[in-house]
């Protein structure tokens, strides 16, 4: 609580700083589009506010790179308070869902988050990429990863706890590998504080060259398997949210990043 | 593309008009948010944004009415011109879609299309109840929709006929009742330039009661079962685009203004 006051405090700071520079040196607000921008850079944004939506609901897909001309969109939405906004709401109704389940007692009440950008966030690693502006490039992401220095989504980490309190059991389900990025995420989590989770599922040599749809259905196919019921799944990438046994209910966090195919 | 042209000049003179009012008088402009707004109502519009988000990937559902202090954002939205913008990213994705599918040649390739605010729009009732924030209220919606006066989505319409003329068989799937509004239906669509589809089916006695998901799934069975193959499901409600045989892909037509259980 008093986190997310903290940083609503310096996203107002950061706000009002803005609007006086702008309106003191004529520098264009960061936060506005349409009136006050010239009419090229009005229609560029609005170009960009649809270019995210369809993004957000699945209607463009495959796509590799954020079109250049939304870096900036792109990166005063990610890091000008709205994306955080965005997590938030999404955190309030998982939680109003979560709190409408009766438990069985039974220890089987699952739940999947999906980690990259889901629990632990990669932005400063593509804030160096141009916010997704640059191709996905598999060698530095992976020399990232291996750092093991992700911080969590605030939003996300505190409805994870909230989650494993009520007694669900929580599965983290990644496209990352297990070999090279087993120990590392492992860690990472755990630095971040994912803890108490039921398990955490890595791509093995077995899952090598699937697609994210095949390999995660597998996993949940698998857990329901075992006897598990998956009341939510929560993720980043719709990759994550389609396919088979997706669970009772799903929860697509915002990514304007990049597409995992 | 001369509509689409008129169009964007009307866009772009209420846009110059209302940027000379806000500077002149200080009045709020609409097409902003964040600087210039006082805090509380830029909060509100970023609360907006991020519920109209919510919505549209379907993190909200089951909701009656749009929060009260959304009314103008939504407003704002559907008539200041991104709602439109939007809609015509969508179709440029189904046409760019559409172009890339071989089609077999034995007319048994498909395409559905939602009708209310997919194909036709209910925007000019919808203004009337303050663009959602009032309950829904069916006796009044009826006797809306059985004057037939619902204006085509111009860019849907254009992405229609473009389908029609390729070979796909379109299919009309509505959860409006055949008995009161079979006739008033047929006739607004192809008022409205909805014309050569392959079938229109509404809402029988025998698909009362069942909610939107059951029965538009078993709408596309019956369709699939006759040996179609069904390439793309168009809809504005997140019900039209789950259940089974959805489609190789869904498209996802905002509408922040209803939701359809």
């Amino acid at each position: 609580m008093i986190s997310t006051m903290v940083q609503r405090i310096r996203e107002v700071l950061v706000f009002l700083f803005l609007a006086l520079v702008s309106k003191a040196n004529g520098v264009k607000p960061i936060f506005s589009w349409g009136v006050g921008l010239p009419f090229e850079e009005a229609a560029g944004e609005a170009y960009c506010l649809s270019w995210r939506l369809a993004v957000e609901t699945n209607n463009v897909r495959g796509w590799r790179t954020v079109p250049t001309k939304c870096l900036c969109h792109i990166e005063n939405y990610m890091i000008g308070g709205q994306y955080t906004r965005d997590v938030e709401l999404i955190v309030e109704q998982i939680m109003s869902y979560a709190n409408g389940i009766l438990l069985s007692g039974d220890g089987m009440d699952a739940w999947i988050f999906d980690v990259d950008d889901t629990c632990i966030s990669n932005l400063l690693y593509y804030k160096g990429k141009r916010y997704g502006c640059d191709p996905y490039d598999s060698v530095a992401f992976k020399a990232w990863a291996i750092k093991g220095g992700c911080p969590a989504i605030p939003a996300v980490q505190q409805v994870f706890v909230t989650l494993v309190e009520m007694g669900f059991k929580v599965f983290l389900v990644t496209g990352r590998d297990e070999e090279t990025l087993g120990l590392p995420t492992t860690q990472n989590l755990h630095d971040q504080g994912f803890v108490g989770y039921e398990r955490l599922v890595l791509r093995t040599i077995a899952n090598k060259g699937q697609s994210a749809v095949t390999y995660k259905s597998g996993v949940r196919k698998q857990i329901e398997g075992e006897g598990y019921r998956i009341w939510g799944n929560v993720g980043d990438q719709w990759t994550d949210l389609q396919g088979d046994c997706l669970g009772n209910r799903t929860f697509k966090i915002p990514n304007p990043m990049y597409f995992v195919p």
